[in-house]
């Protein structure tokens, strides 16, 4: 799943920033894109190992196409596209006319080349900067742009998760930076109480957020308590050892079979070599390191790992109250933890007219919290709603845990 | 999917009915499912037109292991099974040890007969009447009867679901009963206004409920109406008509994908032939009843048809709280009514420890309410959570709708 | 697969049989496929565990609606059918106007019942004596009905492959018959040498025959030796426990996935109870009889043993040659032995008009000779050529192995 | 389907060139096969849009492995591996341990990329002419190297039915060359008679050929007549518009279902634009040549369409007869014939120890006979049998008529 498929932002009230410093950001945005892509060699731009990834490549040109499409395109009137063809290769959005390319089909395109996909972002940029500097009427195009900006970030993220799994499915197992981190944490857990009540969560504001962020409403939460500390590698590794994949009764049904349809037995890039347990990361195959949070394990997993700790994930506004709670020494950008709330529509949510609206994905999903290492600068906030399937873990997902209160 | 394995129950208090209110009602319930099997032809016991159908017999066995290995195997010292082998045949739990027989391959099976299923309903029913007539420590005995009764009268509305849909899949299109029901109703339209607070949902006291049903807790409501009326086949085939099924603006992103891949484009009994729209009946085919209430629609038909009236589904809690407060002339008992609530555990639920919770199915399902017209008597409640994927549409399922407070 | 689908009958010049041979016949025929059946219980008739198998019920059906349509519908003026949703129902053959049942939703259906389906035949058989009767110019109908009995024939072999599978398929092991053959063989494995040169095989004469067996034509035959016993049970065992199922060598690379993807490691009805070998045979689970033809193995299977002899399957020539010189004593009516030879045109073969030739199945076929021991009487010739895909084995088929003349 | 995989030779009696001469064809060889790449850009080295087609770095890879393995592994001393992961990654043979990459996951590898597999060409080049240069017992190898060219000379023309194909699955409809071939024939439709006797067939003599292809054997054939022309594009458009891929009676069952599965109506790479048909080349998009043979058309196509000629396709020992008798003004070399034999051995035939023999595939596939466009100078013999599945036809494959003597 593509992000801009899920958190198309529905205009609204946003304070704006200055032509200048939009300029800039822009320039900062665009430019961090091609710096993540520095390490790849021009064949990691054009595959596609799971149908769920996109190649490098498609997201270079998909972010870019946005900025075309929906700003050049209809409010440039000189402006022609790059490529006519462009305008279905790198939608990701309407499923309608049956005219977009395949998503699990884009690692079938050695064209356009990488080569070609970076004129076609000069281009872009070009026309879009001379647009910017010289365009009078800017609120509605900044909206548009700022929201662009956006965009490309969540795809930044994309961008990482699927290299590592480019990379990751490779038996050659190659490295995307050269230098690991050593993030060698080791703590004391941490269990924070809340009292019962009424609660507001949800975005408010005049700063940026996608529509499902709001609107900010109340919310009657029952006492609980929540644990500060994400879950280890060295916890879930005694939940494997105890045998937790092999135990039905700590899964759900769906659970279950997608554990054994798939033959499932830990986390997504672990391995054991005789004794050893190793973990691809973006640094190569490397010791796994028991004092980090885990990471890349499903909604499942998740549950299942909670049901065996005889407590239980939190709700997503039992996060929220906690993230907004704890702001000081946040733990959130670790990992993205599940939250047992499935993705619906907030109390008085209203659906952006068109096809492009976040209310599209509220079946089947479940929310994520928090943020992750490779989000990018300035993208997080405490309500961002982060939303993925259950059986999905190519994403940097981990697990935060709660109980009710005794 | 069989409701024993959504809706087992976690022994809780529940006041004790005496041992003869017990017998009788244990009578009647075991008799009104043979009942329900007598316009039945004996291949129609056998067959499974789709995975999630059973054959009618193995409700008619399964429901009777339940008194058999739960209650006389367990309790009943000198009781031996008839048949060693059906513990696995009929057991539709244990998914843990790949011994039971699966779902979808009950068609398969031409043995036992159904002659022998009944000598099996016998078998367990004398030796069951015998133990309750003869036990002195009834209390522990009692709960489990009462449980597998309630288990049974789920099993009823299977049954009518699934014969309906065993009769309907054949071209011969064969009548279950000799009269159509006439339930012509004209209605005008009444919205019911609630008030933004604090309510309680949730089951409470000692009568019977299932686990999932509480703890009865609070929750904060915003001011919502809703429909006294559910939305009828005129309502639908307008929605129809106007292309409802062709505009994907109006769908979820999987029910867009759902209608398409299987060619979806009506509720699953009605046909047109020529001008005329006709639909699949227990009591064969039939012109389409206009004022009837609209069901077997799945849940992207009712969130489409919400979206293209421009209201919304209700939540479980709203649902619930209307169907509470308008207990006179309540509209329950119509058909299942599709709520935009993801089933999922209420504050506090503590799962029942084994495989047996309803726990296990709190994953991409949507909650129904209501009770419908083949639901059993007496055996609905207000706090009642159905459930089913957002795809299905075998149930008697049906639309109400919700609006936010203007 | 159906075989009527497989080996329709052109009609070409046969010599009549007379009025009262025909009837007398007819009425045998019908009469046995009825006799067939006598064990089964009613649910028997409607199940399909495969989609390959047909429910009993269809056979009954299908190989009346042969006679309805062929040739009451087109020949007696007065006839009207018994009912007119049947030409669609048990129509095997046109697959283009998308109206037939699909094969492998028959058991989907619980209606017409067999005892429905018993009033069909009783129906069709009396307008079709009467016809015969007394209409005045018989010979074409002549031709007809011999095929259409020639087509029941066939049937009656399908339907015990079937019965067989269905009750096999049934962890309840039921038994068609009550007693086993004892055919307790043991003989000296025999080598018939063929010299090389041109020999003559497939069909000639006036007596009824299939179109595909002829033209009777000259072949050119290498010098080879042809083994006069089929292999037997203790043979294929060796086979088995030297690890033949573990070398990919001795597999078609087709076979060798076949085998991994289904996890084969055994004939069909064949199962390992701690060390003692059982079969599931028509009179329920058996100690395997060494000395018996080995049988239900696939061409995989057969091609596979063969290598693993160092020697090989013989062609569908060699095999006919053989059991053409060996009438005397012949092995031929025990298992159908597969040949290595692709079912195709034999030279100057004339496809029949209309969609029913035999041609439309020369792809990707083996050819099996020589009958079985559940073939109807009277029914086997040596020019006879069954056919079925490498992978299927519900159908009696064995080994013969030959060898080229050192 | 890889061709190493189908055409293994068996060693056997061959006159040797001498050391000078290998030499040379091993640099032509090795370096004709970069050549064929020139026009690639890198990404077009990754993909994989059908599982049956290679990227083509896979066999530049490939067909470097065998020289590898086959040669410097086993036979010089002091060799060590380019990459010992190579050897599991660039093998097609090993079905066995389960251990080579799927070949339908080849294009999910980035990584090694095009660059590296280069050098992987130049290390084994070096190396083998130098153990060439300075090996003085040469006899086996010089048979092994002559088998590894005639390897990557099938390896050349599957690169080119790959490239075709990735470029041609591509919206931008790449060229692949720059000038268009205008081979503008309009030729008189010529019928060659044979009488009926006892033919040779097959290979003799010390030139190289695959085990498949011989022994050189008798065979009695029947007189008939083939057509000297292969179909044109012209005949094949008239049994379109004529209605041919709507006519069931046409058509094999198996190529029905194909048909309708896949929707198929045309061959691979025809459109047609408004009332204009258009053909994908390898010179990009072009007006269909109507004087061209057709190509890239499957053996079901094939053979619907001689069945709607009324005529039929030859056997393969008929066209071997033809091509023979008509080395002159042969008509090999345009495009791989289908022919109406499956592929199976030849009478004496033996098979290769191990894993590599051609036996493997005498299952469910048709051979083609003749040679194509694109096949490797001095690569065709008349005796080559080529063989592909049924439904297959992105090769360059087309018909050639025959017909019995009246």
């Amino acid at each position: 799943m593509d992000t801009i498929m899920k958190q198309k932002v529905a205009p609204k009230e946003t304070t704006l920033i200055s032509r200048e410093e939009l300029i800039k950001q822009y320039l900062e945005v665009r430019q961090h894109t091609e710096t993540l892509c520095k390490p790849l060699e021009i064949e990691d731009f054009a595959v596609q190992p799971s149908s769920e990834v996109s190649p490098p490549k498609w997201h270079l040109a998909h972010t870019t196409w946005f900025f075309e499409e929906m700003i050049l395109v209809k409010y440039e009137p000189s402006y022609t596209r790059f490529n006519a063809q462009y305008s279905e290769l790198f939608n990701s959005y309407y499923k309608a006319a049956g005219k977009h390319w395949l998503q699990s089909d884009r690692g079938y395109l050695s064209r356009p080349t990488i080569s070609e996909i970076f004129k076609y972002r000069d281009h872009v940029d070009n026309r879009l900067l001379s647009f910017l500097n010289n365009s009078n009427e800017l609120s509605q195009i900044h909206i548009l742009v700022e929201t662009g900006l956006h965009h490309e970030k969540q795809h930044q993220e994309l961008l990482l998760m699927d290299i590592k799994y480019i990379l990751g499915a490779n038996p050659l197992l190659p490295s995307y930076e050269l230098e690991a981190h050593s993030k060698n944490k080791k703590e004391k857990e941490t269990w924070i109480p809340f009292k019962e009540g009424i609660y507001e969560v949800g975005h408010t504001g005049n700063s940026f957020s996608y529509d499902n962020e709001g609107p900010r409403h109340k919310t009657y939460i029952h006492s609980f308590s929540i644990c500060e500390n994400t879950v280890t590698n060295k916890a879930y590794l005694n939940f494997i050892e105890s045998g937790g994949y092999t135990k039905p009764e700590l899964w759900l049904s769906q659970g279950w079979d997608w554990l054994n349809n798939n033959d499932i037995s830990k986390p997504l890039y672990w391995t054991k070599e005789g004794h050893r347990w190793v973990e691809y990361t973006l640094s190569g195959l490397q010791d796994l390191d028991l004092n980090q949070a885990v990471t890349h394990i499903s909604y499942f997993e998740a549950d299942a790992y909670a049901n065996w700790t005889g407590q239980r994930l939190p709700t997503e506004e039992e996060t929220e109250i906690f993230l907004e709670s704890n702001s000081e020494k946040n733990k959130a950008g670790e990992v993205w933890t599940w939250t047992k709330s499935h993705y619906s529509a907030y109390p008085g949510f209203k659906k952006f007219e068109g096809l492009l609206y976040n209310g599209n994905f509220m079946c089947n999903q479940f929310v994520l919290k928090g943020g992750c290492s490779v989000s990018p600068k300035g993208h997080y906030r405490h309500t961002y709603r982060n939303f993925y399937q259950a059986h999905q873990r190519w994403m940097f997902s981990g697990i935060r845990l709660a109980k009710d209160k005794k």
